[in-house]
């Protein structure tokens, strides 16, 4: 068999600002490899199905001295993230050919992987496509549900406060928070993400380009939870407008992603309101909840009582273009690549 | 018997940054009261001995249509604060001539307590002086020993980064982290302060005014544990300078109080580094800890295990001088105002 094209999205500059399709991620096609006969030197062969892309890469694109909680993506390389491939041929004794692996991979087509270090096998419910196995079945979904469980000590009756709750990670907070029993206010940046949230429970939803965040906390709060994907003004508005002894789960800053940090206003307020902040990323997370993760989310996820959105492109070459989109939203629901079919 | 003087500290005006002696805060001697025979109408009579004089006090100077934990002041009453008062006739059942009560007492020498509402029957170790019961075996003691318990989660070998570690919060905190194998930085605003934390054993003691905050904890940390009694620039240096999972225990800051709010440069560091932040009332913690306060902390003050400073003026005509040398940083100790004898 001759060789084949493995497609590649590479890191090439590091950005200033937003990313640049084309200058900071490149598309390149100038790489093939033997599938057949490549050597696998007691590793094994996968070939890529699905990639997350997710707001967070934006920080590892950044020059390779300033030190960070993830290393930096290297210059000329494949990007990497979440993902699931199937495994084509393999040396590794419990790696059988056919079998499926998840974790952290490279934006390529074909990878050869030396063991299953940063990898899991995994088996997926018939009822959910592969790519919600890095979506509401995956790493967003586990990051809604462990920390919820670990940092909201929600009651019944609450008020919290989601945002970017057309997410792959906010929808998930809405349905559990719901389910706990809890007022759900809930904000996006679109018309058509408020009307999918108000369809998945929540009792507030509005879209924060149009309307006044701090006139809705103040008629709809005071609120005692904050799930905060975005840092900057609706984070200083969500403080203003808590309550005593109020949450502030700390999963994500994205105003601040791109070269524009952004101040927190008034930080007396955690005193004088007694808050609590808890920053956090999944992995640290992950060995406490994993199983629980798995018994109570999932089989909700599959039978349709916890719902989900995606927002897929095809094709490898198209990653650099969702993850502008990300980190700009405008995409709807969790941004996932196919970079191929079984 | 004639009636006597009854001096009081009235708060006589919003002040705009620091209070003004005399402007804002003034001494007032114009009432008299009758001490044998003024009505009690069921109550007690007290006659003040100490008032401590704390920070948090100047948020309670603001315009009374402004929210926040503790209700304003009312303009052309008496300041309040934590106080200690022998009782000098009672028609209360319990209430004993000649026992002493602690609580939030107006600031004038004798005052009728209708009842025991925010107030204690309180006895004193015979070695300890009264002013320390508003002190280190008083709140400012208690915020420190209960925060720490609290929320600290402290191992030995860690590293912590006290401020405003000369003041009685912070100096008891250097003692109880000295105590529980901590490495203990801490920084003050006088070499003469810097002196008295060596003393009470901190490992690294500083002079923020002539030493740069960045650079010792860039050599001495990464610090595990953040006391914060100051906001503003040292809470931004605290962060780049922490490490992964450092919990931030937010007891005030004092650098936002007199109209100035110090914002946090860069709360994306909340998430990078899973920063932990807990804002507290000591009041909250109170019925938890208290027990343990009084069986742990004041034996140890009082055999001399743990150390304090004082910084003692006599009169109640000093409050307002006394309470500006606390804001602007001027005294050094637990600042008490000595308003009798017994």
């Amino acid at each position: 068999m001759a060789p084949v094209t493995n497609g590649r999205a590479l890191f090439a500059a590091v950005p200033i600002g937003y990313p640049v399709v084309d200058q900071t991620i490149v598309y390149d096609n100038t790489q093939t490899i033997d599938l057949a006969n490549a050597p696998l030197n007691g590793g094994f062969l996968v070939k890529v199905l699905v990639l997350s892309v997710d707001p967070y890469m934006r920080g590892r694109m950044r020059e390779p001295d300033i030190p960070s909680y993830m290393p930096p993506f290297a210059l000329g390389k494949p990007l990497a993230s979440g993902g699931i491939g199937v495994v084509l041929r393999s040396e590794l004794a419990g790696v059988e050919v056919g079998s499926h692996i998840r974790g952290i991979v490279p934006h390529q087509e074909y990878f050869i992987a030396p063991n299953l270090e940063g990898l899991e096998l995994i088996e997926r419910d018939a009822r959910l496509p592969w790519s919600v196995y890095v979506g509401a079945a995956g790493m967003p979904g586990e990051t809604a549900y462990m920390a919820w469980k670990e940092y909201s000590k929600a009651k019944k009756g609450e008020i919290v406060f989601v945002t970017t709750g057309a997410g792959p990670v906010g929808s998930l907070v809405i349905q559990i928070a719901k389910q706990d029993g809890l007022k759900v206010i809930a904000s996006a940046g679109s018309d058509d993400k408020v009307a999918f949230m108000e369809g998945i429970g929540a009792d507030v939803a509005f879209n924060y380009k149009t309307t006044d965040v701090r006139a809705v906390l103040k008629k709809e709060g005071p609120i005692d939870i904050y799930w905060d994907n975005v840092g900057g003004d609706t984070l200083d508005a969500a403080m203003e407008h808590a309550n005593m002894f109020a949450r502030f789960i700390e999963c994500g800053q994205i105003s601040g992603y791109n070269d524009n940090p952004q101040p927190m206003k008034n930080p007396l307020l955690i005193v004088a309101k007694c808050l609590t902040f808890n920053g956090f990323l999944v992995g640290f997370l992950r060995p406490k909840h994993k199983e629980a993760f798995r018994a109570e989310v999932v089989p909700k996820i599959a039978d349709g009582s916890f719902h989900y959105t995606e927002d897929i492109v095809r094709g490898i070459d198209k990653v650099g273009h969702a993850l502008l989109g990300v980190l700009k939203g405008t995409n709807t629901g969790k941004a996932v690549v196919v970079v191929a079919d079984e």
